[in-house]
Formats: C-alpha cells, sequence, structure tokens
C-alpha cells in the first residue's frame, strides 16, 4: 500500500530496554506475527526479554532477513547515541533499518551514510512519506470496523487484530489497516494518522481504507479518544475517514484518569459510545456500536468476568476481554 | 508571540491576480489594517485592484516599509516563476517577504540564496516553524471567545475581528488571535492550526491564546466546521484547545452545499450550535453561545434583515451581520 512498505522477516531490536513496557513494540510484535520475527538484539543489561533467539545482524541477514525493528521505546522517542554502531551495522549487512520513534533515522549523518552506501532504507514509520488529499466524505465500497475508546492505550490495536483473526478464522475477508507505530509493524505498512498534518487526518484515512470488495471488511485500529483534550481531533477526523458501519469500543476499567491529565477523569461508557456514534454519522448515517473490548488485565478473574456481565447488562451490547475472552461475541453481531 | 512576527509597515504583492477573489487576502489586510499598508504592487494585466498606490519595492524601503506580502492565492497555492523576480528584488531592497501560500518560499533557491545574502526572512506563515506540546485540558486564567461554522469559509476571520473592534471600542482588553494565513498577515503573528502535526492541534491552540489577566478577551479565529468532513478534526481540536467561554456561530444562509463538497448539504444552525456547545464541554463546561454571525451579503437588503429577524426568533439569540448591522449585540452578552 504505501511507498514505506516494511518487509518481513524482521530482527527485532530490544538493546538495552529498561523494563517489559520499554520492549512492547517488539512483544507486540512477536504476538500478533510470531512467523515474521527471526530473532531478538538484546544487550546484557537489558531488562526485557522476548521468546526470541538472540541474534546478530549478519546471522538474521544470513537466515533471510530483511529488516531491523527498533522494538524498544523511551521518553521522548530519542534514538541515543548508542544504538547507532548497531544500526549502521544493520545496515551494512543487507537489512532495512525501521524505527516508530520521533526521532528520525534518516537525521542520524552516520545512518544516511550508511544507507546510501548500501542501497538499504531507513524507514521512519512515524513520519508520512507521502502527502494525502483532504477526505471527501463520499460513501465507497465495502464495509469498515473502526475501533474507539473511552482513553488512549486502552487496547484498541490488540481488539482490532483480535477482531481481524477472529473474523479470517470464520472466512470472512478482513484486513488490519494500521494508524499507529507499532500496528504498522505488524501490518508491514499504514500510516500513523496523528503524524499527518491537521488537515489530511480523515484525508489519510480515507487513503488507508480504499474502496473494495463490497463484502471486504477493513478493520481500522482507532487513536486517542473524542473525550481526549490532547487528541480529540485526530479521533474524529480517523472516525470520519473511516466512515465505519461498525464501532467496538475500547476500554480499560481501573483507569482513574485519562492518559497523561491526572485531573480529568474517563467518560461512561455509554456517553461515549452515544459521543462516538453521533459524530460518526457525519460520514456513515447507519453506523452502529456492537459491543465493548475491554482490557481488564488489572482485574482477578472473577472481577473481571463480573464486570463484563455487569458492563453488557447494563449496555445492552456484548462486552468482552479480547485476551481473556476472545472477540466471538462481537463477531456474531457482524456475520450474518 | 511567534519566532516569525510578521514586521508591518506592509507593501502588498497582487501581481497578476486574475480577480478580486485571488486578490482577498491582500483586500482583507487592507480593510482590517488600513494604516500598516504603503501601497501594492500591480501588474498591467492584473484583474484585481486595490485602493492603494502603486509602488515598487524601492519605494516601499524607502517608505519604511519592512515586508512583503504574498496577497494572492491561486489554484494549488503555487509560487509561480514569474514572481521570483518580484520577490527576490524585495529582499535585495530590504523587505522581509512573507506568504501564505502552500508552496514554500524558502523551497525556492533564488530566494534562499538572496535572503542569506542580504540577511531578509523568507516568512512561511502556513508552515508552523516551531514545535508545541500535546494540549492539556487544564483551565487557565482569562476570558475566551471562539468563532465556529457552519462550515468553511462563511466569515469566522471577518466575525472575529469585528468583535475585537467592538469590545475595543467599549473599552474590553480584547486581542485578535490568528488560526489561518489571513488572520496572520492582519495579526502579525498567529499559528496557521491547520497546518500543524495532527498530535498538537489542541496544543497549538492553547500556546496561542496564554493565561492572562482574567478580565482580557482572547477571540480567537475559528477554523472548517464539526460538520464538514474534510476539516472536522481541525475544529474539535481548535474548539478543546481554545477552552472558549462563548462561541459565536458562524453561517452563510445561500450556500448550497458544504465548500468544496458538491453532495453534502449544511448543517441546521440549532444543530451545529447544540453540536459545537456539547463538544466544547470537555475543555469548558460553562460554554454558552452568545449569537450568530451572518454572511447576508448574497442576500439584498431586506432579505437580509428578514433573515436576520426570523433566525434570531427561532433560535433564541442574536443575530448579526458584521458587515451590515455590526456586532454591538454579540459584544452586550459579554459586556457586563
Amino acid at each position: 500500500m504505501s511507498a514505506t512498505t516494511i518487509q518481513p522477516p524482521y530482527l527485532l531490536f530490544v538493546g538495552d530496554a529498561r523494563d517489559a513496557l520499554a520492549a512492547k513494540t517488539a512483544a507486540g510484535i512477536l504476538h500478533w506475527r510470531r512467523e515474521w520475527c527471526l530473532g531478538q538484539v538484546v544487550w546484557p543489561d537489558c531488562g526485557a526479554e522476548l521468546d526470541l533467539p538472540g541474534m546478530n545482524v549478519a546471522e538474521a541477514a544470513a537466515a533471510g532477513g530483511r529488516t531491523l525493528i527498533v522494538g524498544v521505546a523511551n521518553a521522548g522517542g530519542v534514538i541515543p547515541e548508542s544504538w547507532v554502531t548497531s544500526l549502521t551495522e544493520a545496515l551494512r549487512a543487507g537489512l532495512d533499518v525501521a524505527s516508530g520513534l520521533h526521532d528520525r533515522l534518516d537525521a542520524i549523518p552516520a545512518l544516511r551514510e550508511a544507507a546510501a552506501a548500501t542501497g538499504r532504507r531507513l524507514i521512519d514509520v512515524r513520519h508520512p512519506t507521502r502527502s494525502f488529499g483532504v477526505g471527501t466524505g463520499e460513501p465507497r465500497s465495502g464495509r469498515r470496523l473502526l475501533t474507539v475508546g473511552t482513553d488512549c492505550s486502552v487496547g484498541k490495536m490488540y481488539a482490532s487484530l483480535a477482531l481481524v483473526e477472529e473474523m479470517q478464522r470464520r472466512g470472512l475477508d478482513a484486513t488490519f489497516r494500521a494508524t499507529g507505530q507499532t500496528g504498522i509493524f505488524i501490518a508491514g505498512d499504514g500510516v500513523s494518522v496523528d503524524a499527518v498534518v491537521a488537515d489530511f487526518i480523515s484525508g489519510a484515512t480515507e487513503w488507508l481504507s480504499p474502496a473494495s470488495d463490497p463484502e471486504h471488511w477493513d478493520v481500522i485500529e482507532g487513536q486517542g479518544s473524542l473525550f481526549h483534550p490532547s487528541f480529540a481531533g485526530v479521533s474524529l477526523g480517523l472516525l470520519h475517514g473511516a466512515q465505519p458501519d461498525v464501532l467496538v469500543m475500547c476500554h480499560e476499567p481501573t483507569r482513574t484518569h485519562m492518559r497523561g491529565l491526572p485531573n480529568r477523569g474517563l467518560p461512561g461508557l455509554a456517553e461515549c459510545i452515544a459521543a462516538n456514534l453521533e459524530a460518526a454519522k457525519l460520514t456513515s448515517p447507519a453506523v452502529r456500536c456492537i459491543g465493548v473490548a475491554v482490557n481488564t488485565r488489572a482485574l482477578a478473574a472473577d472481577a473481571a468476568e463480573r464486570y463484563l456481565r455487569d458492563t453488557a447488562a447494563e449496555l445492552g451490547l456484548p462486552c468482552v476481554d479480547p485476551v481473556r475472552t476472545g472477540v466471538a461475541p462481537l463477531v456474531d453481531r457482524i456475520d450474518r
């Protein structure tokens, strides 16, 4: 799809990641695309360890590896000096290097020179390499599901991928459409929608999910929340550009405030569903919400079960945890 | 405010503008900042003429001019080859050159070299030169008015400037905050909000309208419409970042479809006001709408008068045309 399709197989660079959270990009790729992952580069002082063989760049290249993925994040999204030698060696070994960090690989002279000398690519998935038209809101063929959320980082990507897996298992024709860094590594392409110029949010989303076969489903990864004052503009443009036939609301029930904003509580689920449906109607008048995907990891099993049951009764909608229960009850609502 | 404050007095470059519409940036600057405008550069084949003396760059510099403003727009926002000599001469005469077009002045080698050689500045107001933090939605001191609209290009900038003028006439402390190209030339600074990276729409707006004296009014120029599927994300981020105490809804009553989208009608005024208030409450719980500013230029005087009267009765809000009636009834609602 994009000019910067990322080629598997991957070598996952975990480097000196402090802990498992710092390596969550790598962990997400491994979880959803184990068949694409050859090995990991882990340094002795690393606080994270993936269930993958340790491997150097030469070994990865010899095993058919195509791309080293920077699978570790840090505050500020910087590329520390200490990584540059490893990344340069990857280019010299014949791998592309891809990163989703804020800092650009191609802003580092040593990497730029090594890429030019070897003919390999530096892929900064956070920074769109193409321009987009403005969105039109015109109807297009195909069916679309968008995950939305009460907040950022409540499991929209995970829910989207679980839905695609379940849909494909039932023989539905479904494609995951990635809008964030980790999702792009998992899909192999996509658009980091929060990084496009503001005028083109809905246009980039329309481009990401073009007209398709009438029975085909695009499952589009949502971003942010209409109720997050930092990012609601992104969420609304994505909602309008996606033209979703159906929404799945994603939620984390133990969160006490909106991510990054200690003074701001989360919206109620019913209120958040209603606001998303109302806004989505602008470009998709028949939109409906088919249920809620809850990340109950912080709850004990019985509390999670009770939460899902009570919430389903309250909303009159299926409520699932993609990890604990799977998403079959959601797919039941579209698989007719 | 910004790193790229534009210095008056201005020389307005109209060049070969086809017609008055193509020169509307220059006309807007002249209307609101006549005292900053020394003269115009108009070529023989120009289809637009401002009420200003013709002047060359040397004359403008001798008269104390500081900046040549590209006051003409064209489809695509390109800077044609034919303008480059004139713009280079302006730099050599000692003027800065400022443009709000999509094409960047500083992407043209001849201009870049002339700017470096003369120490003058190339100012591309459409392209933010600084980065912004993400918005927080935290309350900040000072009072804020935001103009919103049923569509793009319905007179939000004009209404905002008319409101500031009326507020200042009554001794209120009020500042115009520009969010679009023409507005930035009129204010001398501002942020082209639709051109920032999507993640930072509300953050850029918070930066544009910082905490101020509790009685001070910022009058913030709105962009787009919550009901325009191309640009609603920008409008929502602007609404959240502005944290408006009051909204003024702007409307053009003869428009048959949303700008640029022939198949899409405009929202009703009551529906559009309700949706904007509902969305604005996220960061400004006590927000209220103080009235409607209607651009009735396309109506005859009696039809305009009837439209304003009927709409005011229907909505229970003052309805004015900033040009025909002035905005006093709106300012009455805050001047207490």
